[in-house]
């Protein structure tokens, strides 16, 4: 890293963003479920997810505009199904919804072998790796998706952006195999608007096909970017629409006014969530190769992948996984010089002290 | 289309398939499957998984080479779970596989919400959406996925191939909402080894990233390609590992021998199946917008993305529900020349009548 780090006390972060989510109107439980999955991604080296971002939307879309209701009350509704549950998110504060539904997932697929939750009237859950890496550090199968606040994204052939970014996140329990659990996470977007208008800012050229200007006309001048395009053509709107629809079916309204202030107030303006949670035994056919237990047999499996000469590949979840021993090493979380000045700007603001930091030497 | 199709009765055609089955050693049973399957593949117009493949599989890679087994018992295992089934396939005729599978999986989420298949020892189903599309249309969000006969994908930034073209399927009851399933199934591949090939033969030039040559270094040369690029770099690579992972909790052994003659009979070459069913019941919040339906709702989510100009976009499934409509229409099955003289060949050689067939005009 050629920036500047600094290592923060996580115990001080944790206590400054609950203290910050606490004076947005938030209560104690929920300031706490955002400062520690902030800190979950920081941890993991995710800069786009930290709680900075999670403070930022909540000024921008979330509670400041009536997306996201602090103390809201979270509505388990009934259903005939043993296996999955519905909630009404009742637009409380997505960290600790996404927190919850994944271990009550957990616990339908202790007995049921598979679990889901769907949550209609969600509000973002920022990072969904944080979620399912827990999940899978403890022994599941996780997947979870949802739609993204805002329709960002054009359908392919398209021309107006109707689909959210829609991210999808799959987690494996590998971590006693490998160190870490596989994780893939990702937009359905090739990239992120953030990235579009960092281009633009700094005068540079984006990718092929991964964007379209005010008239539908694919590209690569970040200048002219209005909306963005799936990853893969169709196989990436594919994977979007897996979203939308899902959203669809558990509740959520038309994409293109979610996360803005609905005036009419017929046509809802929430977000979705799902969750799903297998246990691994429940897949098991229990006839390994060579005799090898299934978790053996998953390594087995991930070693001829990345052999043959494939060595240097790396696997999804690793580059986080890396960043966490870093972390760990560090004995704190790391900052930037400018993500820890507008961290402490925050604490000022609150009357609170500057976070304790050393700088970090890698 | 330029070509000239013909319309082939279906149940001559299913006949005859099943016919040439029976002759490879497999039971009726088996063989209607594997002819019903190829049917619906060509009623929706995919002529990659028709009939003729579905022989060819099995003449160069499955029975013949012990990769599948005529007669064989699907043997279901006993497991804690009550939403989960695991079963050995034996190397069963995968068509039959797949479609007790689905219709397992539909009474499980029928009963529990959502319900999962796993099959270890599988052999090749073929259309994927065949199934998923079946389930659809009977009211079910249906998905699968599972690992490819051989390895011919190349992890992201690698240079052997290491991973199966690891086909997902997604489906989606829309069928009374807009004719028909929203249905995604591709390969986590860019494209197939097949096209590889014809493009090698035809001289043309391959798309960029899609394939690499000998020495794992990308090529858009079709006659230096030997091995495939997943889509969309790392996120394509990451669908691909969930298939592979999948498969490995469910018992597959290591990918680069699946589907290979295995001397050492230490390691499994087989495939293996993963089927999840959700009744839509299961995700329904109950509380749509402007008082609308689950239906209802998921029909203006759909209006709403091709909406605003983008009502030229199709969506998945939909250019397969046209050819159905064809097939329809026309009464019977459809053929290009090709592919009739090589089922008449095949009536042929099992001394049956060729296949009555009118030319189809369009």
């Amino acid at each position: 890293m050629s920036e500047q780090f600094h290592i923060v006390n996580e115990q001080e972060h944790n206590d400054l963003v609950t203290a910050a989510f606490i004076d947005r109107g938030f209560n104690e439980e929920e300031g706490r479920a955002a400062a520690e999955i902030a800190a979950v991604a920081t941890t993991h080296g995710n800069r786009t997810h930290n709680a900075l971002k999670a403070l930022h939307l909540d000024e921008h879309l979330g509670s400041a505009r009536g997306n996201c209701t602090p103390g809201a009350e979270l509505i388990k509704k009934e259903n005939r199904f043993a296996a999955a549950e519905i909630w009404d998110g009742n637009k409380k504060l997505g960290q600790l919804v996404a927190k919850e539904a994944f271990n009550r997932a957990i616990e339908l697929a202790d007995q049921y072998g598979v679990g889901i939750v769907s949550v209609d009237n969600a509000w973002h859950y920022l990072w969904g790796s944080g979620y399912a890496i827990d999940a899978a550090n403890r022994g599941y199968i996780a997947y979870t998706n949802c739609t993204s606040t805002l329709a960002e994204v054009v359908p392919f052939t398209g021309k107006f952006p109707t689909l959210g970014t829609n991210p999808h996140t799959w987690a494996f329990p590998t971590t006693e195999e490998l160190g870490f659990p596989i994780c893939m996470d990702w937009a359905t977007s090739t990239v992120a608007m953030g990235r579009v208008q960092q281009l633009a800012r700094e005068g540079g050229t984006l990718p092929p096909e991964c964007a379209v200007d005010a008239d539908g006309n694919v590209t690569t001048d970040p200048t002219k970017a209005v909306s963005l395009l799936p990853f893969g053509r169709h196989k990436g709107y594919g994977l979007s629409l897996v979203n939308e629809l899902t959203a669809a079916y558990i509740g959520g309204s038309i994409p293109t006014i979610r996360g803005t202030q609905n005036d009419s107030a017929e046509e809802k303006t929430t977000s979705s969530f799902f969750f799903q949670v297998i246990h691994p035994e429940a897949m098991s056919g229990s006839a390994f190769a060579n005799g090898r237990s299934q978790k053996e047999n998953v390594k087995a499996v991930i070693d001829d992948i990345l052999g043959h000469g494939n060595e240097h590949c790396i696997l999804p979840g690793q580059l986080e996984a890396q960043a966490a021993a870093r972390t760990k090493a560090a004995g704190g979380l790391l900052f930037s010089s400018a993500e820890l000045e507008e961290l402490n700007a925050i604490a000022t603001r609150l009357g609170r002290p500057a976070l304790t930091s050393t700088p970090y030497n890698a």
